[in-house]
């Protein structure tokens, strides 16, 4: 969904250089992104953070993780930075990248992500618009550019089409199906729900009742 | 689902040989399948054909193909076979087995089916039982070598977490997912409804609301 614009982005995105990467920089972090976080410890990323609940949370939960989350829209990235600088508390294990998911292979080098999350991707439900979607393909092979042998992705979504597409693209693309790794109802499935971290989107559909859908699986 | 035993079953299915083939029958009649059919047309089996409503209904519908549905339990098969015998319409392209589906390759050569159908298997829920889903990689080796190079598996259950698991499964033995094949609401998809032939299972299923889902892969 997108944002509208906010006057105040670009400014504290400008004043905030440390927290939030724009693509030329990110380019010129390749193979040295651990050299921004406090730790040196392994590196995960969500393509598409939104407005940031979903990075924001794990960050939280997971100190010994560093966490990238990486937007497109300037509206969207600039909430969810402002809502993780704001936050009582201090993340050093969080930064963004103002940037494509598309340029992911641009941005790091192979295995230095060890884990890639997928969150309520935009569906582009039309045929034609089937190389937007981030599990296209030509996407899932920039994901397997950046993360090692055997390498997770996972991905939840509340639309349906989406989620038999991807079902299809990942397979065709020979990724690893986890034996435990698919639901279609992760709300009702307690062993999941037990380390589950929502977005905003995950929270709003799945109190209206909706099924949400997850997938984690690995590339070769 | 399990059926009460039927008094009258052993003897109408011991006056109908010529409908109902026993397992020692089927195994003697290997590769020459053909002989027993009205014409030389592609063959096509479902496994637990239950009250046999999905086979007789596609026999119905597509004279140019041979059915077979193959169940193993005695009421049941009788069930399915004099609804077959008493219907309307004359079926020369319908036969049963009465018969295990992990024997499916001690009864047919390899090409000698060219579709091969599982509707509402039983889920077999406990871990401890997977090696009894019709869906686990045993039985999907045996489903390979009855059907040609690139031969087509359908799939249909209500059961979420047999569903689940079977993607999994297929995916793993590295059957190859079909881009369109996958419906995790089947009775929402026109396209795939226009063709759709309903089990006894999914009529009653569907009609109160439950979502029905589809796999439609193939074989290497």
């Amino acid at each position: 969904m997108r944002l509208r614009n906010k006057k105040w982005a670009q400014p504290w995105l400008e004043n905030h250089t440390d927290l939030v990467i724009d693509q030329e920089h990110a380019v010129a972090l390749k193979d040295n992104w651990q050299d921004l976080f406090a730790k040196k410890q392994p590196l995960q990323i969500e393509i598409g953070t939104g407005k940031g609940q979903f990075i924001i949370g794990m960050a939280k939960k997971y100190p010994e993780i560093n966490f990238i989350g990486m937007e497109i829209q300037e509206a969207a990235i600039a909430v969810a930075a402002r809502k993780a600088d704001e936050d009582e508390t201090s993340l050093p294990n969080l930064k963004f990248i103002y940037g494509d998911g598309a340029g992911v292979d641009t941005y790091f080098a192979k295995g230095e992500i060890s884990k890639l999350f997928l969150n309520f991707s935009d569906p582009w439900p039309k045929t034609r618009h089937e190389t937007r979607r981030l599990t296209y393909k030509s996407f899932l092979k920039s994901y397997q550019a950046v993360l090692p042998a055997g390498g997770e992705i996972e991905f939840k979504t509340d639309n349906r089409g989406l989620f038999e597409y991807s079902l299809y693209s990942f397979a065709n693309y020979g990724i690893k199906f986890d034996p435990t790794g698919i639901s279609l109802n992760l709300h009702e499935d307690a062993d999941l729900m037990a380390n589950n971290v929502e977005t905003e989107y995950e929270e709003k559909f799945s109190a209206k009742g909706f099924p949400i859908y997850k997938f984690t699986g690995s590339f070769n």
